[in-house]
C-alpha cells in the first residue's frame, strides 16, 4: 500500500468501499476476483480473511477497493459475482459508514458514585460557580470555554456543493471537529445558523460567543462571509477566524515560500494571476499582500477585476483597488500571460496548456478547484509547469487545528494576518525534500505551526 | 464509608476536600490525626498512602474530608498540623479541581492515516452530504444532530444563586452534560444565551436548533423562563423542556406516587400546598393537576395566589385560575392547615413544627429547597410528617437523562405531560422498601425510564 504511485492512484479514485464476500469450497479463486476486480479500474489496496464460516468451512473475506464512485464499484462487483466459487454478501460505502451516527460527540469523566455527582453537580458545582463569579477570569481555568471553538456554518457553501443548507453540511462540520480534536486537542462543536442574512448570522453568533474560546467560520458563501468575518471579528473578544479565506491564504502562502526556493524567485518580484474572487480568491489574495507580493491580479466568471469595471459589487470594487497595479483588462488568458505564478480557486479545466505556455519562466501552478482542478497536473507539466500543487496536496487541514491552537493557548483576541503569516513560514520551513507542505498527520506540524502563531502573538 | 448513617453525615457536610500530607519518621500518629480532624466537625472518610519518599523513607498521605466548607476545612487543617510528625504539604478542593479544564468535550474517533482523513473530512464527506441533501432523513442516520441536546442559559437562575451571569453559570451546564452523556449516553453541548431579554434568546435559540435533536432549557429565571420554553417548543419540531419546571415535576410527581401508596391515599383526595410560585412551583402544578390530584394551593413571597388578588403577574393570574378551588386567602400557614403534601421550591426554615402539626393525617413533606431546606427532617419528623424528602433525595438527574433518551429514540416531537407522567410512573414502579425513588447510579432506572417515555410518546 506505500508506494507514491498507489497513493496517487487512490487519489484519483476517491470512493473507498469494502466488499465483504465468501470464498466457497476448498478452491482459492481470490487471484483471479482482484485481476477481475481491477480490470474494472478500481484499485484493490487489502484483501483479508474476517472469519471462518463454523458450518462450511468457507472464508468470510473483505476487500478494501479505491474507486471513481457508485458505477465503478458496480462495475467491480459484477466482475466480482462473475468469478466461480465467488459470493458477494455485502458492499460497504466506507465514508458513509464512517459518518455513521456522526463524526464527534460530547462526552465527560465517568460518574461512578454519588459522591462523583456531587462533585461534578450540585452541591460541588455551586462552589466553582462562585468562584467565577467572583472573578471571571477564572472561567478559563474551570470551564472548558478556553478550548472549544464553534464551527459555524449557514450551509451556503459546503464544499464545492453549493447552498446545499446547513443540515446537509454538518458531516463536514463533523470532519472538522474531528481534525480539530485530533490534530490540536481542541473541543470543536458545530453550529448550524439557519439563515441567509449575515446581520441575523452575525446576531446569532454573537449571542451565543460567551460559550467559546474562538469562533471559526466555515462554508459561508461570498460576498456574505466577509461581512459576517470582518463584524464577529471586530464585535467578539475571541479570535474569529473564516477558513475558506485565511486558512486557505495561510496554506498557500507556505506552499508558495517554498516553492520560491525551489524556483529561486523573490516574493516582491512575482506577479499572481488568481482565478475566483470568491472568499479564497479574496483570502489568498491579502495573506499574498501582506507578504509582500510584486502584484496580484484577480478574475471571476466575467473576467479580470480592475478599476472602473462595470458590475462590481462592494467587496469588488475594493479589490480592484488594492490589486492589479497596471489596471489590466481582459480574460484569465490576459491575466496569466506573464505571470509567474497562477492559483485557481474557481472551476475544473478552465486552463489550458497554451495558457501555462505564456506565463513567465518556471511558472507555479496552484490550481486548487475540488475535486477536479482547473488543470490536470500532466497536462501543466508537459506544459512547462516548474511546481504543480492541487487541492488534495493544499490541505487546510494543515494549518487551521495550529492556528486555532497557538491563538487559545496566549489567549490572543484574534488571528491577525501576522499570526498567520508565522503560520506560513514555520510550515515551510519544516519542509525537506521535494515536497512544499509538511506532513499533516505529523503531530509534529501542528505544534510548530501553533508555537509560530502564539509566538506571532505575543 | 458504606452505611447510611456515613453517607447522611456526609450529605451535611457537602464540601470535599483531599488533604496531602507527610508523616515524618518512623512514628506513625495517624490515629491521632484522624482523631484531631473529626473533633473539627469533618468526616474523615479516606486515608490512604500515596507514595514513599524515596530520600527520607517518609509516608506521603493523603486524606478525604468532608466538611460544611472553607472554614471548618480551615479548623481541620490547623487541628492536623497540631500533631507531632505530620507535615500538611497541599489541601485539595475537590470540586474545584474535577471542573478544571472543564467537564466536557468534543471528541471524535482517531485520524491516523491520510485515508481516515480523506474518509472523515474531503473527499468521502461529500458523498454524505450530497446523500442528505438528496433524503435530508438520513441526517438522523449521518450525523450526531439525532443524539445531540443543546443546553441552554442565560445565567439568570443558576442553582440556588440567581443571576450570576451566563459564563459564571458554565460549570453547571458542564455537569449536566457529565450527566447526560454518563446516565443516557446523550452528546450534550452547553450553550450560553447572552441576553436577557426573552424574545432575543427564543430567536437565537431557534437560529441554532437544526445543530439538534433537542433543547434543555436551563437555569432560566421566572416569569421569563415560562414564555421561552412555551414558545421554542411551539416553533421548533422537536422536544424542548425546561428542567427546572418539567424535569422537578417528574421527581416531584414520582415521589408522590410513592408516598401515596406508603400513606394508603388516593391522588384525587389530596390536597396540596406548595411554597413558591416560580418555574419549580408552577412546572410542579402542571404535572400534579395532569395526574389529578384534588387541588394545589400556591404560595408566593406575599401570600396565597388566588383570584382577585393584587400585583400577580400573567403568569400567576393564570395559575390563580386553574389551582385553589375554594379561592383561599391568606399566608402559606393558612395554605397548609390540613393539606395532605407541602412541596417547598422557595427559602430556607419557613416552615415551623406548628405548620407541619396543622396539616391532614400522615403528612408528605417536599420541602426542597436547596442547600438548605424549608424544614429540617427531625423537625419535621417531631411535628408527624409521614415522608420526607427533601432536595437531595429528589435529584432531577434521575429523570431527565432518560426522558430525553427515550424522546430522542422515537424522534418525539414534544416531551408532552403523558410522557413524563410515564416516567414518573416508571419510576415508582421501580422503588422497594423505605425509598420513594430509584437509585440514580443504576443505569437501569435511565434505561427504564427511556422505554415508558418511548412508549408513551408512540
Amino acid at each position: 500500500m506505500g508506494s507514491l504511485q498507489a497513493w496517487q492512484d487512490r487519489l484519483g479514485r476517491p470512493i473507498v468501499f469494502e466488499m465483504v464476500f465468501r470464498v466457497i469450497g476448498q478452491a482459492d479463486p481470490k487471484g483471479s476476483l482482484i485481476h477481475a476486480v481491477r480490470e474494472t479500474g478500481a484499485r484493490v489496496t487489502d484483501v483479508g480473511v474476517d472469519e471462518i464460516d463454523e458450518d462450511t468451512d468457507d472464508l468470510i473475506c473483505r476487500m478494501t477497493l479505491f474507486t471513481t464512485g457508485d458505477d465503478q464499484m458496480a462495475a467491480a462487483r459484477k466482475a466480482a459475482e462473475g468469478i466461480e466459487g465467488i459470493e458477494i454478501l455485502e458492499v460497504i460505502d466506507v465514508a458513509m459508514e464512517a459518518h455513521r451516527g456522526g463524526a464527534c460527540e460530547m462526552v465527560a469523566p465517568p460518574i461512578e458514585s454519588n459522591t462523583d455527582l456531587r462533585i461534578v453537580y450540585t452541591p460541588g458545582v455551586a462552589r466553582v460557580c462562585k468562584a467565577i463569579q467572583a472573578d471571571p477570569e477564572l472561567a478559563y481555568e474551570f470551564t472548558n470555554i478556553h478550548n472549544t471553538v464553534a464551527i459555524v456554518t449557514n450551509g451556503t457553501a459546503i464544499l464545492g456543493l453549493g447552498d446545499i443548507g446547513n443540515v446537509a453540511g454538518m458531516p463536514v462540520m463533523e470532519g472538522k471537529s474531528a481534525i480539530f480534536y485530533n490534530f490540536a486537542q481542541i473541543s470543536a462543536v458545530p453550529i448550524l445558523v439557519d439563515t441567509h442574512d449575515p446581520d441575523e448570522f452575525i446576531e446569532t453568533v454573537a449571542k451565543i460567543a460567551p460559550t467559546f474560546g474562538a469562533i471559526q467560520v466555515e462554508d459561508v458563501k461570498a460576498p456574505e462571509c466577509f461581512k459576517i468575518t470582518r463584524e464577529l471579528d471586530a464585535k467578539l473578544p475571541i479570535p474569529v477566524m473564516h477558513d475558506d479565506q485565511h486558512g486557505t491564504g495561510t496554506i498557500v502562502l507556505a506552499g508558495l515560500y517554498s516553492a520560491l526556493k525551489k524556483v529561486g524567485k523573490k516574493m516582491e518580484n512575482i506577479r499572481c494571476a488568481i482565478s475566483g474572487a470568491g472568499a479564497s480568491g479574496t483570502g489568498i489574495t491579502d495573506l499574498l499582500q501582506e507578504a509582500g507580493i510584486g502584484d496580484v491580479i484577480l478574475c471571476d466568471s466575467k473576467g479580470i477585476v480592475s478599476r472602473g469595471r462595470d458590475g462590481l459589487n462592494e467587496e469588488k470594487i475594493a479589490l480592484a483597488e488594492r490589486t492589479n497595479k497596471e489596471n489590466l483588462t481582459g480574460t484569465l488568458a490576459d491575466a496569466m500571460k506573464g505571470a509567474d505564478l497562477f492559483i485557481g480557486c474557481s472551476q475544473p479545466n478552465i486552463v489550458s496548456r497554451d495558457m501555462v505556455r505564456s506565463m513567465g519562466k518556471k511558472p507555479i501552478l496552484f490550481p486548487l478547484a475540488n475535486p477536479v482542478s482547473e488543470i490536470s497536473k500532466p497536462d501543466a507539466l508537459e506544459a512547462g509547469a516548474a511546481i504543480y500543487a492541487d487541492g488534495r496536496a493544499m490541505n487546510n487541514a494543515i494549518a487551521y487545528p495550529g492556528i486555532f491552537r497557538g491563538a487559545m493557548n496566549v489567549r490572543a483576541e484574534k488571528i491577525t494576518f501576522a499570526m498567520m503569516m508565522a503560520a506560513s513560514h514555520a510550515l515551510a520551513n519544516l519542509v525537506t525534500g521535494k515536497d512544499l507542505l509538511p506532513e499533516m498527520m505529523d503531530p509534529a506540524t501542528h505544534a510548530v505551526v501553533a508555537r509560530a502563531v502564539a509566538e506571532a502573538a505575543v
